[in-house]
């Protein structure tokens, strides 16, 4: 590489400057509707990179709750003023549309995502404060001390991005550093998106290490990030086999690693519900399996429908609307090979394409792709058919009332499960066979709708159990819970009353709610 | 090994049954302050019994929240009634006193922490239901659906027990089976309170393979056991080299593992809280440190005091302390091999020994020992004379007021910090300097007090940074923080109020505290 191409490398943005980076290679980004290559290089970072965006973060604290809600608050202002330029941008880089999806969507509950965590961070919701005043104990969650490594996944430009999302929130909102690590599917946006961060960080007068970013990273260079005693804790959003190997770096170090990793999300059709609207749930399904080309970590991948009388016209319409759909434009060049071996291996284990199947141009494109299954089918290959395919593809297995307990048997971890049943409660026996089944392997239990959208709220659960989610007490999505994955439990052991936080002095003068005594209160202590 | 022999190997508990186990070997508990080894031969459990204990758990539930309280306080009863035989047995295995010790204070506080537990399964304080009505979504902490994986300390053998200490008594009252892994210093104690368990199991209806007993294992079916994908969390209370090993095991399969591995618990002395009352403090800092033979977690094993007008008399008092006491009782055979070494390390580093360092007799005994340091000697080795040692051993680092922050910037992850100030005010500023950095270390921060005691309140932090303990966000005592660590986060999305688990339904037919919007009640939703 030639010192002319190296000056037209983007810096990465490390201890409060954006500086050059120790560049050991680039990559562009590209548009997966055309297929072409972006303007702009960005630096893949030596080892260098990652050990000074480790040493400026650490020990850093941010601000004050007041300082990092101002922060959030004004970074929010800040990309709603540039909301059509980074719609635009996105757009570009990910193939999703402006309309409907990033500007009208994604773009607003990203903004009010940042204002959530700036409310939380004024409420100080998540430090359950907890006083024992007969034992003089109290004790408070509170920030790591360390820097959060924030790894975004593909699929949201704007609110899963390493330098916006709900991981970047929780982990400032708490007061914690962030290193942030870009996803290669959306480098320009979110280039865009620090630089506004960084201009909010210089208004706010947080501290000007508050927050890293890094483009690219060799995968040892990740390893050494995440496995660094000094970071407190990773967040990982993306592919299975991608953030079991961080945690296996992470783990060594006792570095605690939240990842969420995606699932097929098992939908069970009852046939009370199926006989009572065929088509709108054909559609219903149709829609949800192929929003966003079926990039979405609670895709609806494997639908179970017990038979009765409105299958066959459920199965008519359903199939009808895969045959008639266009193809989806992909995230990324490697999508359509992957969804393309993912049918392979499904066919190959049995099940029947009737729908799609096929790769697509210009860019990166997949045909919407139906298969179908019988209960016989599923079991002779469950772990087969149970493969994730990250893309707009649906398993339809079918089965009979009494095939129904041996389908759900094998059925692996999962964000989310769905089942419809009747309004009428023609299918509650059924219901209570597969409940408990479908409840013990998966983070949210959904009645009659789809699993796709994840809403930011106090009660989300976005996780489940390993290896859907990396540890089943928390949640990625929702504040103020997912807030918690980014703080320590502190105790207080008869401190002084003018030497605690003030979450914990007795005149509680930030008035938050407190468990005092083993009741929640916002009094202050008599 | 003779059949003879084998039919007189004490059974295991697996799947509601005592039955012989698969023996691959054999050990026997031995009289610590005679050193002779004590009737009963107890196996050493081959891969059969680790597997039957984990299959016999699994998809086990124990019962609803009133069948375990009514197991809890059963077995709480149990234990009294035979209060006086296990504090005999206990005493014999351990070499702790009965009285002041065991039948005073560590019997009672088990069944205190039963008891507390079985309030908490009833009040489902642990739970912390969250409704959110607008986006039509709940969210409860539930049982984890798998076993739980406990082992137990050597030090207490009561409240830390594998089968009657706080992580059986969380695990419990969170409504999973438990896989009890029993400590080697304490085995026939062990043996009757998992006697007494059973039959309380068996009195109150809880599932009969609620409690698994192994005695024994070697370390690679220790791995073996908490590597299993069945297992739903392990809990370890011991060494760092041992839970480690193990945590590596319960990594690799995404177990979630919680760590409480001990740490030297600093202690720093400010200048005013000495003059006030030099030889007072000598007194309570001796009795912390030699209590239980310094065998506790929370032993405050490194002192430092900062030098002011009553250090003298204090360094007299304690010397004098330290030299006119009797020679403890170790808990085990390798304990005062290990506590030798440690001192050597120590020594070796540059420490001072001012008063014990021998091994005694009979049986396994140790002088209480005090070693002394000053600031540059400290400075020069600060790993090494941060070497944890278990056993009654203090150092002792004298430090002017200038060299504070040097002293204290290599201070290594513990439980506990401890500092003493005076009343007056006048080390305000000095405890201004050094309480940030202590914080941040340590999980409970104690002010005019010695960390040893870690009582059981819903305030309690017993835990810390890695590798103090396992995970910063998590204690291993307090109830009914505790329970969390055994539990998963479940959500419902528009689930029927009829289909809901109690916790969450409209009405909150249990009364309960929820979040509900933002604000904790136990109302019902209009």
């Amino acid at each position: 590489m030639t010192g002319q191409v190296e000056t037209a490398v983007f810096p990465v943005l490390i201890g409060g400057e954006w500086r050059p980076a120790q560049v050991k290679g680039t990559l562009q980004a590209t548009n997966p509707a055309t297929g072409e290559a972006l303007e702009g290089l960005y630096p893949v970072s030596g080892q260098e990179d990652v050990l000074a965006a480790i040493a400026a973060a650490s020990g850093v604290t941010p601000g004050t709750p007041e300082h990092i809600a101002a922060f959030l608050q004004r970074y929010a202002e800040l990309i709603e003023g540039s909301g059509a330029e980074l719609s635009a941008l996105a757009a570009l880089e990910t193939g999703l549309p402006e309309k409907g999806r990033l500007l009208e969507t994604e773009l607003p509950r990203t903004t009010r995502q940042l204002r959530l965590a700036a409310d939380t961070a004024l409420s100080r919701s998540w430090t359950r404060p907890t006083i024992d005043t007969e034992a003089g104990l109290r004790s408070v969650l509170q920030p790591l001390g360390k820097p959060v490594v924030v790894f975004g996944p593909n699929n949201f430009p704007f609110a899963f991005n390493a330098v916006s999302g709900g991981d970047f929130a929780a982990a400032l909102a708490v007061g914690n550093p962030v290193i942030a690590k870009a996803h290669p599917g959306h480098l320009g946006t979110t280039r865009a998106l620090a630089r506004l961060a960084f201009q909010a960080v210089q208004e706010s007068g947080l501290h000007p290490a508050s927050l890293q970013l890094l483009y690219h990273l060799p995968p040892d260079l990740g390893f050494l990030l995440v496995g660094d005693a000094r970071v407190g804790a990773v967040a990982f959003t993306g592919s299975r086999g991608g953030g079991l190997a961080l945690k296996r770096a992470a783990d060594a170090a006792g570095v605690p690693i939240y990842l969420e990793l995606g699932s097929v999300n098992p939908v069970l059709l009852l046939p009370g519900a199926v006989a009572e609207r065929p088509a709108e749930l054909a559609k219903e399904l149709f829609n949800a399996n192929t929003l966003g080309a079926g990039q979405f970590c609670t895709n609806p991948g494997l639908v179970i429908a017990v038979e009765g009388p409105g299958q066959a016209a459920f199965v008519q319409a359903l199939t009808g609307a895969y045959q008639s759909a266009g193809s989806g434009v992909l995230l990324t060049e490697g999508a359509a090979p992957h969804i393309g071996a993912g049918l392979k291996t499904l066919t190959g284990a049995g099940a029947t394409l009737v729908a799609g199947g096929q790769a697509d141009t210009p860019g990166f494109r997949f045909q919407p792709s139906l298969l179908t299954a019988d209960a016989k089918t599923f079991l002779a290959h469950p772990d087969a058919l149970q493969t994730e395919v990250f893309g707009p593809v649906c398993l339809l297995v079918t089965v009979q009332e009494d095939e129904l307990d041996r389908v759900l048997a094998p059925l692996e971890a999962s964000l989310t499960a769905s089942i419809y049943s009747s309004a009428t409660g023609s299918d509650d026996a059924l219901y209570g066979r597969a409940e408990p089944v479908l409840r013990q392997l998966c983070g949210r239990l959904i009645n009659d709708r789809m699993p796709t959208g994840v809403a930011v709220s106090s009660a989300q659960m976005h996780g489940g159990p390993y290896p859907a989610g990396g540890h089943p007490g928390f949640t990625s999505v929702g504040i103020p819970a997912a807030l918690t994955r980014f703080a320590a439990l502190r105790g207080y052991d008869h401190v002084r009353d003018g030497r605690l936080p003030a979450e914990l002095q007795d005149a509680n003068p930030t008035g938050c709610w407190r468990l005092v005594d083993g009741r929640w209160t916002q009094e202050a202590l008599a």
